[in-house]
């Protein structure tokens, strides 16, 4: 999985009949420092992350492996809201003190 | 899933006998500033999306989920056209205005 | 899936028994401008294409989606090989003129 | 499959609920000469990694193939740790001397 | 699939069960000229490759496709060691003259 940041939405009308009502984020992905890396991502979210919430995403197969989301054509997802992440046992993020 | 903009299209006789039928589209990746990258994927088509369109690109197994497909050899698919992006509440995109 | 140029061939006879009859092709990926790519890929060829044709390569879990190699340790497969390629209207790339 | 060093760990308990207990470790990727790349992923970890271990990571459906995840949306897990590491007949990493 | 060279083995006792009797090679992925790039790869041999033997390696699901390794969470195998690579009917490599 990768750690990445809401950035903002995806929105479109004209698409497979699967997707319909799937929420689409788009995500920008973090490196271990906390730091933006130039790597994006759309994903399906069924979580309900919020923008700039930092999330855990899943890619490929993986991705459907979500209530309702088995056949749909869909490689990425958010798997969780991210609470807290430590490096060398140096607290890098905690949503209580850095997202607000 | 990622945001690319249709440049052409490839087309094949000589080919596997169950892609025959399938519309393939260059696509071109574009970051999240809407910037083209030097990323291109041929995805098939069953959307119906038209040149310079932004769209939705699904790849990998997911390609596979998309009706009539289930059993092609394809790793890349449109999965929708694509209407809006927004970034930090900023509106990067809007078909309305910017697909003429 | 990805444009690619067939640059030669790869022969191994002490190989996992499904994939014994299996040719596998040395390509070497193009970009949209028809530029080769520093990346290459052996692929598996049922569709027959010859040194120096243009192809569509499709890799991951894909590759097995073709008749007899459903249960082959495959990860990239050739699904066919081009005609024409067309960029913004203009025509990269065309079999007829551009492969003798 | 690629080897990782555990450098951390990530909570999230606003989650898919199929991954309810699961522990995910924060791993940096390490080349063939034991050192870190700048490159990390997250990974569940049923095999029980210490900070500072060097571990083995699969990535992709594989990550499904373990007691329990068949049906998580997971796309890297911990499939062993590491005891040594050898490249041309040299040790390049021995648990016994080098973690500590 | 990648041509890869063999260059070492990775040795792990405290691992998934499934993977018991695993043999893995530390292998360093070839250019399409020959010359070894900075990437790396462990993968499971089946096939009995040696120290600085040239092979052909499949990557995710196809890992899978090999006898006895259907679940297990690998997502790399050796399919064949290689005999001989032509580029552009120039002979790039033969195992009986390369590799002693």
């Amino acid at each position: 999985m990768q750690i990445a940041k809401v950035r903002g939405t995806v929105v479109s009308t004209q698409k497979e009949p699967s997707l319909s009502g799937v929420k689409f984020l788009l995500l920008q992905f973090m490196d271990e420092e906390g730091a933006p890396l130039p790597r994006y991502e759309v994903a399906a979210d069924q979580v309900g992350a919020g923008l700039d919430e930092w999330v855990l995403v899943s890619c490929g197969s993986a991705a459907r492996q979500v209530a309702g989301s088995e056949h749909r054509p869909i490689d990425a997802v958010v798997v969780g809201i991210i609470d807290t992440v430590s490096v060398d046992d140096r607290r890098l993020y905690n949503k209580r003190d850095d997202y607000r």
